[in-house]
């Protein structure tokens, strides 16, 4: 479908997407405002209505627990990473939806659907040699107000089940990563379009 | 090949499904009792020969841990899982047994294959800010003394894989889930039985 | 293409393996020189230009510590292994390379391609009852300086992105488990190659 001006999509740098929605709503997605490319940073965000956070890397998850607590969005996450949450949003994280992949949830009129990605998800930050377990990688496939469908695949290597996203969702917009060091390059990710691993359809 | 009467598959809700087999042996999956469609306790149960946990989240863990230390069951698991266990299980887990994605073990004459599911396998429960990491999740398909073979899923996104379960193992028999939140849903998983992705026989 | 003398390919049992470069380099791939099989001890090698370990079990960190601590080799993990890492090897890991699947790093002339695996990647094996996460399971295709190109699959099930690994990179050697119990057996791993699985190539 064609979009209107009352849609926009605005890249923050690195994986850090912000989207204005049909229904005047905001999604942010790997809000990590402190990548060198991001002309604003995060204390200067006013709007968020959905968070998504691909995986729980730092530059995924960037500001978006001081995000999730000022601005209180509903964030569907996957479970470990929800569990984690709880314990560190102000208010408990009480709009913090715990889901896994291959699910659908709605926040208003907004499908979020969670799909796979090939890549891995912790750290080994926190003091006392305790590793940050988040659960698997994901990425997401959203679906306006309007019926417009994006998907942002997180960080991830080129794998055979985008097919399958495109067969179930058929987003009509993609975001990639195409770094080559912690995630595919150009040639794998163009792999993913011309093997229409992503958009079955047209 | 058909099944007789000495075969009887009950589903105690949620993932939860008891088998009993042509040997007469009793093999639980993910015996979650305490979950709302239960018509029987974990308590109640007096018989498990072989217990299989598809992933480390509580909804399939169940009650896992008391049944395996009072019937002591063969308990063939991921590997992070069987060490975990091997601390918690009464008599030490001697039962347990290790094994990853892709192996077959046997339990007397039954044959237990470990597939791959897309999902996750952890928890942020324990206490101390430790989480509670047992591998990756996981599905099973088990081949009866008679041959019979069947498929239970644990949960999953549909992955194009299930295709290669299907080509295989060729189970007869397959447990799926469409919750369609922590997991695929209804149409996700009509595809999967569509493309054959599970039974690529017949 | 065809190899020379200048190139050789030892297996020390498991998932060892010792290859001398045409460019006179020494890549080790998970070091577990402790395997019943090996003729040699961690202690006696004393040549390792780049290090591989495919995942954080025991039976593949084998002595890797130790290795990189006193060869100092380049050794490009994945993101938390490389974390791990950097508290444990002498000298802080200044050579350790973190990155994800689906990326490319060159050590000199070789090139490192990160795939995935159908595996697990962690253990309960620390004190305290705090698990070792070391994020996902991996395999890897070797670049050699010459352009030969060979893909050791670590620990795994059979996946039927094996086959964008021939695809995209066309090795023309491949390491397979085969144990049936903790990977894929014989008959899976056949199936690999007879699908073209993982050489789409020729």
């Amino acid at each position: 479908m064609a979009l209107g001006r009352d849609t926009t999509f605005t890249w923050y740098g690195h994986a850090c997407v912000e989207v204005r929605t049909p229904g005047d709503k905001t999604i942010l997605i790997d809000p990590w405002f402190g990548n060198p490319l991001s002309p604003k940073t995060a204390d200067a965000v006013d709007r968020c209505d959905v968070l998504l956070v691909t995986h729980g890397h730092g530059d995924h998850l960037g500001e978006a627990v001081a995000l999730g607590s000022r601005l209180k969005p509903a964030w569907p996450c996957i479970h470990e990473m929800s569990l984690w949450l709880a314990r560190r949003l102000a208010g408990g994280g009480e709009a913090v939806i715990g889901m896994n992949k291959g699910g659908t949830v709605k926040v208003g009129d907004i499908g979020i659907t969670m799909t796979g990605a090939d890549h891995s998800a912790g750290d080994w930050n926190a003091p006392g040699e305790v590793p940050l377990y988040l659960g698997e990688p994901v990425g997401f496939v959203v679906e306006l107000e309007n019926g417009f469908r994006f998907y942002h695949a997180g960080d991830t290597a080129v794998f055979g089940d985008m097919r399958l996203i495109g067969e179930l969702y058929r987003p009509e917009l993609a975001f990639l990563p195409i770094g080559g060091h912690y995630t595919m390059g150009p040639r794998e990710a163009a792999l993913a379009v011309d093997k229409r691993a992503i958009h079955a359809a047209s």
